[in-house]
């Protein structure tokens, strides 16, 4: 057995590692831990949690100096889902301490400090620690995630951009400018939070562009291209606000630099995601919904050429699985030498 | 492993038992069958179900006399998630040749079939297999569940009222006149039909009674309840449509007979259920939301007594679930002598 | 041209009064004041207001003592879509130097200030003051209103419950006792609120009952239920959460007295409300829906009676319309002896 | 007064076109008339008609030719909100009798009939009339919808995208290739129907692309951007469905030319349009969303430019209004030598 320790677990992706670890048969969740909402129960926060017939800790511990040895003592394995900037430390406290670290955060992902203080408006205190930290895409990365000890679990936007154009660029059938990423998703990728622009009456009814050319996983998307393409890639990218609470979907455009049949482009994909069991490339014709995706860890890809030779990939996943905590259980499966897909056999439920 | 038939494999919860089913390790889903369908691949249907990493049958097949003997061969219990009335022929079909069944359909709930025949519209062909037949809510009716052929799958508002009145009835604190039952359904509780007025724009924004003083549940509440009090009872039962698509919320008021403390109900209550794998009363002063169950075979419950001393009961599912496929699973699980829980271990997805 | 002030204008209802206001050729808006977020233009905190071809204020001005007679010297009437308890002073205020106030809070409704201070856990200030205020439903007490200075204008959940009943009790065929009244509402009826609970990702997808037995506006449905039947009368209230933004339905429930046809029924509730210009019985077998009312200061009702003899009036409203600021309109509009509909031919905006 | 008759009046466009006309002072609703639901009730199709107290016709009458002059004698224009190829007969029919026809269908939009063959699969049986057509966009072709007696209505999708690049097509700040158009719709684009697919239980919760690189609008939007530039533009054109009932939102991206900023890409998109009453130039760093644009008439535009040169424009409208009937009336306006606003004063109801 697994042990695991969830930070931040007073948050949706904390709920979402908790919805996947607790029925899993070789994960404990051994300790929860918020900054906070230390001493309230879970079942308080989540009542939807009060459901579980299994077994996981009923109160939120301290995540403070004074008793993280505590904690530390407690788990084999230990997720952060913490805000940008409050994991750094948390990372540096336990990685060095020799237990194996998943951060849900940013930020470890930029592997440039430079760029990561530009983008998060704040300084990396950790600069040689994050030469440690894998980028935790498995389809890209699974070999060294294996022998990491610190994943930088990626974004939600980059996760559905970069596999959606890894094999295309992988292939160098399309050109490495002009790329356009236009990405929506489900409000829960904000976090769950006392803000009035999240709040039902400000959403419901609601589409709206945000982060216009300025949003944070831009340089995350750009550096992972970048390196599946060997050359500098920025790429044009949009996010949107959809009125509904998870799921996302992102429709990536990127010229065609030759004559390809889309039968062809479409055999390139199949091909390069056979062996994944969670990215599903779908049949000619076919499109992804974020419904069919809800609560699993799939990506679903589609595909498609434009008249004037765009490739178009439609790729979707949900925010909070694939997106982030899905993932992350992947990881772990991949770090402790288990099948990938342990505990990750998750359906959508529909309607 | 007990080989299941799913006949209206196509419909929300032909869908939903094969969710529920497919990763249950005690089950096999041995074939699907439709009307209208037959012929059709089940992931063209339900695209969603494409995620099933679980052996499934990939076809629908034909719901017809000629091919029924095939269908009887394959199945030891048999999932009948057909409309009313066309359920009557198949039932007959499968029991009197030995098959367990299980009709999620109103045709066998009601024991007196002029009844039947009065708000159903059409004649009962089969009143003798009524008599055979079981109603299938288990905190009820366990015991004869276990020795049935025939079980009729509660409806699912009836699910909602029951679970609420149970205990107050049968310890005779509530009157029996004046019980006013309000509820309220997500609109997967009309099934999945090509009508204008289930149209996504004809519901969304939108809240509305339906069928006030008129519907079809309102015998199968009354029979329930009367039985359980064991005097005639006539409530008024007012159903709407919610603007999502599952979930149900019933609002359950009764004139409590005496001075009675809402402490001491509330351990009536408590003690009724509390052997209950599916039915949880909630603490004091903590009222379900149907998010809470969204996905889950649970019925929650919260009580309150207002100052004009009526009893309040709020009783939540999910009307896919407990309300339906699931409840049918939890007494297949009964009726082959497992434990009640098996397969039912389902966590909501929240948000 | 009536000059109004609108104090409060960073709500819903001040939004709404805006909607309402800005494009009547009776009214011109003078001013807009807010305790929080003075200093602000008004299109910043609302961006749909941008689109307002007609004459507004741009920002907000404070509501503070040292320039409050700044705004007093603007304004023929005043406005005050203030919080609970924060409005009493306000009222004072301007109604004490000569003007006109209509009042959206609960401060002025409970007619006794017991009352008032049990369920609002707060002093009322001034008694003297309460006394002057009309409870400004206009179908009830339009002659009152004519004369008042002081409206208090009603609670949304009330105006459902009260048109709902007052044929009915008026007439005397229902009993006052077991008196149900269970009644679900937009998000909207909470306010503009940076609060968790209402953040899009916990209303989404649910629905809940919240304040059972114990909402603060029961005792101001039981004074005026009371009034129109001449006896106490203690209902029963359960309010629930829609997830939409506006819109409310009320289910009310009363035991028939003696045998009456619905027939007779809706004859005497059609006669009741043939002159009221907002008040909309609709035809046999009709139920309202709140899509059908919305952005509209209808009240639309609908009858059934239930096989034990309970009469069943279904009553729809926009709470932010004929529930707060169209009913202060309506009000305003008597006050100054105009036709009642001035500025109030609202369309809903459907689908 | 201006006569007008409304065709298709039981679809979402032609309930649109009542909500605005009804109430305008300066058109009468003479007749409305309907292919399936002749003899209907207006009040029985859309409820939340009851609620006009504007006088319009109580039934819609037959568009079949046996009474079609009938309608012909009792309008001045006549609105065809009919499906496309229906609508050819129609506007034949009416257009040839002299009478101003505006046309909402595709039938009149495309110039060349073997671009409309091609796409729409039918043959253009009018090909000298479609010659007399102007395409309705107002902001492109004022001048000649004055003198025009046929109005190609245009499609919602190339609202969105004709605005959104016009200033900078004209101005030749963009390339004329790699423009993407990704546009996300409301349900409601899709007309009133029948439609499982369309259902609210298919729809809520999810988000998906449709006609991906094969979208009916693409040789529209082709069509006209090719206009502006004076030379051929293929589009990159990717429509998706929100789970909303009305709103769209455009974001089109068109490499810039040369080095040019912000600030004077956003002075020539205000200059163009500073005297246009529907189009809204965000400020700086401002975005629409589609909610602040509900039931107007108004298309909403905000500006950004990418790390890579590309100007990203957002567009939004709603696709019932600016994308349907609000234009169509604005045409009617232009046509009859009004002010072009009038009856089009609409107020978004927010929340």
């Amino acid at each position: 057995m697994i042990r695991a320790v969830i930070c931040g677990a007073s948050g949706y992706t904390g709920a979402e590692l908790l919805r996947i670890l607790a029925p899993a048969s070789h994960v404990e969740v051994a300790a929860l831990a918020s900054f906070k909402t230390a001493g309230e129960a879970i079942a308080d926060i989540f009542p939807h949690l009060r459901h579980l017939s299994f077994k996981i800790p009923v109160k939120l511990r301290p995540l403070v100096p004074d008793t993280m040895h505590e904690l530390l003592d407690e788990g084999d394995v230990f997720f952060l889902a913490l805000p940008h900037s409050a994991s750094q430390q948390a990372v540096e406290y336990f990685l060095s301490r020799g237990k194996k670290v998943i951060d849900l955060s940013a930020d470890f992902r930029l592997r440039d400090p430079m760029v990561y203080e530009r983008w998060y408006k704040t300084r990396h205190e950790f600069p040689d620690t994050l030469k440690r930290a894998v980028y935790g895409l498995p389809e890209l990365y699974r070999e060294k995630i294996k022998d990491a000890a610190l994943i930088a679990n990626p974004g939600c936007y980059p996760t559905t951009a970069i596999l959606a154009l890894y094999p295309a660029l992988k292939h160098q059938i399309v050109s490495t400018e002009h790329i356009v990423i236009d990405s929506k998703s489900g409000v829960s990728g904000a976090g769950r939070k006392s803000d009035v622009v999240y709040s039902f009456c400000e959403i419901a009814d609601g589409f709206k562009a945000y982060g216009v050319a300025a949003h944070r996983h831009t340089p995350e998307i750009d550096q992972e291209l970048s390196a599946i393409a060997g050359s500098p890639i920025n790429v044009t990218f949009t996010p949107h606000l959809l009125p509904v609470a998870r799921g996302m979907l992102s429709a990536v455009y990127a010229p065609l630099k030759d004559r390809i049949t889309l039968g062809d482009i479409h055999s390139i994909y199949v091909s390069a995601y056979q062996d994944e069991p969670f990215v599903d490339v779908l049949p000619h014709g076919k499109y992804p919904d974020i419904r069919n995706v809800r609560g699993t860890n799939m990506c679903q890809l589609g595909l498609a050429v434009s008249e004037n030779g765009t490739l178009i990939i439609i790729s979707a996943i949900d925010n909070l699985v694939k997106g982030a905590s899905g993932q992350a259980v992947q990881n772990m499966n991949i770090m402790f030498d288990l099948d990938e897909t342990t505990g990750l056999d998750l359906l959508p439920v529909v309607p």
